[in-house]
């Protein structure tokens, strides 16, 4: 029997926003492994051994999958939304930095629906011209990085999703970002949130930069940032795709 | 019988990365409008009238689906990719501005995976850090403003996912960036050329800066450019999870 590794984005939770590439390599599994709510995801049958881990162990939980698949085992990581955005491809291509024996196995990488893109969706178009996504977490990163993209994203007046912008260990963190666009951007600039879109629990709210309070985001909400031509139409928020010089 | 419009992203290529809420809409169709080549993508089946145009006519494509929604018909709107990502989604909200009679109707953006992703899981994890989306086309937006969001971007450290990077009617621009890039980023930065991803005319290619040429790159190419720290590992690309200060 001949071992494979598929890391496969399951989107942003709607069963209707997984492709069938990532539903075929479910059903052909022996073993998938993830963070604890995403593999509650799967449903089990006989055969599939489900492996659910905690957060922040996802270079053990990419080096199990690498022994498993090199064992003959057919293994399924499983990453919300995208797995090469803010997810576990990272992590298992850092495993075998480590573990350069695996680098020859079968892997894949399937792509699924991100939350920024899912939720661009449902608020109508604010990402319809140039973007940026920025992970607002000091978790692998300093702060004063994410400060620094955030202010050049502003000043090249790209649209911006933030992923991860806010928890309660690090409150204040998400309130300087907002600082920050309304020095930007002015107080005008639209943003939104995008809290567990696509599920029963979605909510959707934009405001104003100058009407954004920190509290309108936490870890399950993606934010969107417009550029300087996004606008309201009827109940949707939109960008254009014609912009001036700067 | 009462009228819908969805926006629907078909993915890059591959049927397997259509996902099955596009597909429910594609069946409950009367009508899909779209771009010449998105539209062949669709299969003719009683009942359903197939609406191709040409590129550069998206206001007009837009309006005409709105019509007919608002007559009761079911349109889809055709995108590759994801529509909310330099595709038909923004076109549409344009034709509502300039028609708000039809900002009642019951319109849906549906995501579908966009190039940029796709590309990004057939390389690796390029961009499994923050990471910029700039459409390099000058078709509605002055060149300048082009090449002051790359430099940003590079500053910033971003990884970049390029659209539209050439066509035989602009050979010079992609140069321009290229020339930019290596002087912000130096010659051994990589750069990865995916072309048709998940089409059998995929073709993949990573240089560094230094060895990269515009010819590289054409019209059905995403370009991704790494950031500081990306790097191979066996026959991957991948951009680690940690970043240090800049």
């Amino acid at each position: 029997m001949s071992g494979w590794l598929a890391v496969a984005g399951l989107g942003p939770g709607d069963d209707a926003l997984i492709t069938p590439e990532v539903r075929a390599a479910l059903d052909q599994a022996t073993d998938v492994v993830g963070y604890i709510p995403y593999v509650a995801r799967v449903a089990p049958r006989p055969g599939l051994s489900l492996h659910p881990s905690d957060n922040r162990v996802e270079l053990d939980r990419a080096r199990a999958a690498l022994e498993m698949a090199a064992l003959g085992r057919r293994v399924v990581v499983v990453s919300s939304g995208d797995p090469g955005v803010f997810a576990m491809a990272s992590a298992l291509f850092e495993a075998i930095e480590v573990q350069p024996q695996h680098a020859g196995l079968d892997i894949r990488i399937l792509p699924g629906i991100t939350a920024m893109l899912a939720a661009a969706a449902r608020l109508g178009a604010p990402l319809g011209h140039d973007f940026c996504a920025i992970n607002l977490s000091d978790n692998l990163k300093p702060f004063d990085l994410v400060e620094r993209r955030v202010r050049l994203a502003a000043q090249g007046d790209f649209a911006m999703g933030f992923y991860n912008p806010r928890s309660a260990s690090r409150p204040h963190q998400f309130a300087r970002v907002l600082e920050i666009l309304r020095e930007e951007c002015g107080g005008e600039r639209l943003i939104s949130f995008a809290r567990a879109v696509s599920t029963p629990e979605e909510r959707l709210h934009t405001v104003t930069l100058s009407g954004a309070r920190p509290e309108m985001a936490d870890m399950r909400t993606v934010v969107l940032v417009g550029n300087s031509t996004t606008r309201r139409v009827g109940r949707w928020v939109y960008t254009p795709r014609r912009a001036e010089g700067v």
